[in-house]
């Protein structure tokens, strides 16, 4: 008899129909022989209608009041489906954060889980019951309601599991597993049986919006093993573990992209020491999240610093540097919106010389211009035209041998009409 | 410096704009230089929509489920309202009934508070907060959410001021204090200063719906005044306390009006011991809240047994009366749906001889036929055709002497046109 955790999100449980759905799936772990323990997201939209009814009578409510307010929108999920098994015949019990024992440091909005101490669960559990506990909130030592933050749901479902010591720690959203690329954009993408804590969190920090990396970091931390599956369907999806040491490791795990970054370049800099300091500690100051940064220095002493950042950020981010750009002597600034990061991730990389050539390689015969690079021990990503980005993506997927024999889509493209179609786009 | 204990009920929270109002309002008594805890129950129609959730996923939920559910209603309430409060520049905190340290029983659903253990609260007055505690919620000492049932929120605000030794436990609701009667039918009705707490149970107990009966006895116990007014005007409304002894007496406090009920009537049941036993433990075992009782026995061993009841009851009712009438020997049931009660409410009918005599020559006078009596030490109750309840109480109002010189509508009927149009409607 395993236990199993299985996390389920916000549109898995949006409306009672699907929560049947999602009782019915418990019930079927359950009869397989298992212990059950789900976490639950708020209902499809309740959050943002929360949110709203805040902001209808404050500009900027007090993290704790909102702590207070969100919370809420777990506690209607988890009870609900409480009743749907219920309802089935089975025996069920819904927990808030609080009463699942996830204690968490005591900053409101983006609490960290310090300890779990999960014994009602546990007791629940032997006598039988289907426990049901709310995601994405906690409770501080002094007794105040928290939340996660972004990706806290995943990470309550974690956390769970290594403090229920679980077998595995399912994670349920619309696509059935870890792909080697998206396969909208790369029909030829193979779904993968296990990736690494560490491919994953390359991964997903480039872009495969799949897991949170937050959460993966917790499970790398407590060797928790995830399987990312599907709600729809009971194939099986991917395993997110440790490296399997016995296995010979492909040079490449996928290849992720994102559209959803911006890049600004700053022209004609002083090159003096501590300008990039003063440029990048005003840009945090106006928390915008950069992501990669290139500098290139001319002959004449003169500067361009790029970086690119999430377009949420962007109004900030201009507001910053507008005011930067006289400080530093600098001439103007450069804005480019049609951007796509482009990443090859891969734990295998650190023991395969000539991965950048070869990717660079592939590129250069498609005539994709790379802006930016950049790398770590296992990832390298350029930033390229934004248009480039479905070709980009494709002939390196082929490059690295990638390709699976099965197509995604019917309508699938080769690299060679996409590279026709993106040419007569211009 | 007093401490104030406000209660507001779902209508008065109903959107942002009315938590708008009650914030201006707690602000207010805080100006005063009071110390100010709310206490709220769920936004308008918000319980109505978790128990329609709840439906449809299981016909029978659990109490204990049910109570996870709907505790979340009062929880987004007061996280508003301290929002609100924030948002005018006043500090503010929200406690759920756990965090307010309101302890009950277990008997989710229907929990009775045991113990109030108000410290966090008491802190956070002390720190200049104005406190919002969720009504209608409590914990069991098994750290169970529990809910408190019918009249909740009140009966929160009357232990949290016993707990917080308050000074006054303010209840707001639309109307602005006790009446001697209801004024859309005794226009000349008179809103009273003081009501004594048994006067006020009596006529909570009789139809007076301002005021939930379970919240003034605990007030009674706990020797809590009530101060109860309306959430539109400042203008004081009316203390439930302690009956004041230096003062003089009213023999009758209030005339009090019910139209909730109907009425069946066993006809001809077998005179013999035991029999009502069996009449109402049936009724008891469906669940079936009976209030007034009469029995008539003829000469010849026969007997009728009438009793009311709520009208949400009365499919129940019928169904044990159909079952019974084989068993007991009776001829058949009559219901009649077209019944009203009316009461006389007053502490001094204790030591004034004659108010019955004087009642039913008011109301024989006026043609009102009554159908059932029943007493206690301070209250007469009897049972009349529905048509004619204005008129009853509107003579009864005048018969006792408590009509106003104001009258509360222009357009105000005499008892005589009110005889005149109810004799016309027949």
């Amino acid at each position: 008899m395993a236990l199993v955790v299985a996390k389920f999100g916000g549109t898995s449980v949006a409306s009672p129909e699907r929560i049947q759905n999602v009782a019915k799936r418990l019930i079927s772990i359950k009869q397989q022989g298992n212990d059950v323990v789900a976490v639950v997201s708020a209902m499809g939209k309740t959050t943002d209608e929360l949110v709203g009814l805040a902001a209808a009578l404050n500009e900027h409510p007090s993290p704790r009041e909102m702590d207070m307010l969100l919370s809420t929108g777990e506690q209607v999920s988890m009870s609900l489906l409480a009743m749907a098994i219920n309802a089935r015949g089975y025996r069920a019990a819904s927990f808030t954060g609080w009463q699942a024992g996830i204690i968490t440091d005591d900053r409101n909005g983006v609490a960290k889980i310090v300890e779990v101490n999960a014994q009602r669960v546990r007791d629940k559990l032997a006598a039988g019951a289907i426990c049901v506990v709310a995601g994405f909130q906690g409770i501080s030592e002094s007794k105040e309601i928290t939340t996660l933050g972004r990706g806290g749901s995943d990470t309550t479902a974690v956390a769970l599991a290594w403090g229920l010591n679980a077998d595995v720690c399912e994670i349920y959203s619309d696509v059935d597993g870890v792909y080697s690329a998206d396969p909208r954009v790369a029909p030829r993408a193979r779904k993968l049986e296990q990736v690494s804590y560490d491919d994953m969190l390359e991964l997903a920090s480039a872009g495969a919006g799949v897991l949170q990396s937050r959460a993966v970091e917790l499970a790398r931390k407590f060797h928790v093993v995830i399987h990312s599956r599907s709600s729809f369907t009971d194939a099986p999806g991917t395993l997110i573990k440790e490296a399997d040491p016995s296995m010979e490791q492909a040079v490449i795990t996928g290849i992720a992209h994102d559209t959803s970054e911006v890049k600004i370049t700053i022209r004609d800099l002083d090159d003096t020491p501590g300008i990039a300091s003063q440029v990048f500690s005003a840009l945090a100051g106006n928390n915008v999240n950069v992501d990669m940064i290139i500098q290139n220095t001319s002959e004449d002493g003169h500067t361009d610093i790029s970086f690119t950042f999430p377009k949420g950020d962007l109004d900030r981010a201009q507001d910053a540097v507008r005011r930067l750009i006289p400080k530093i002597g600098a001439r103007d600034y450069v804005l480019n919106e049609n951007i796509a990061k482009v990443s090859i991730v891969g734990t295998g990389m650190k023991s395969t010389p000539g991965v950048s050539a070869r990717a660079f390689g592939a590129l250069a015969e498609n005539k994709v211009n790379i802006l930016m690079i950049s790398t770590s021990p296992i990832r390298l990503s350029v930033v390229i035209d934004a248009d480039q980005v479905d070709l980009a993506v494709r002939c390196l997927h082929t490059t690295f041998g990638l390709d699976s024999d099965s197509v995604y889509e019917e309508k699938a493209l080769s690299a060679e009409e996409l590279a026709a179609k993106a040419a007569k786009g211009r």
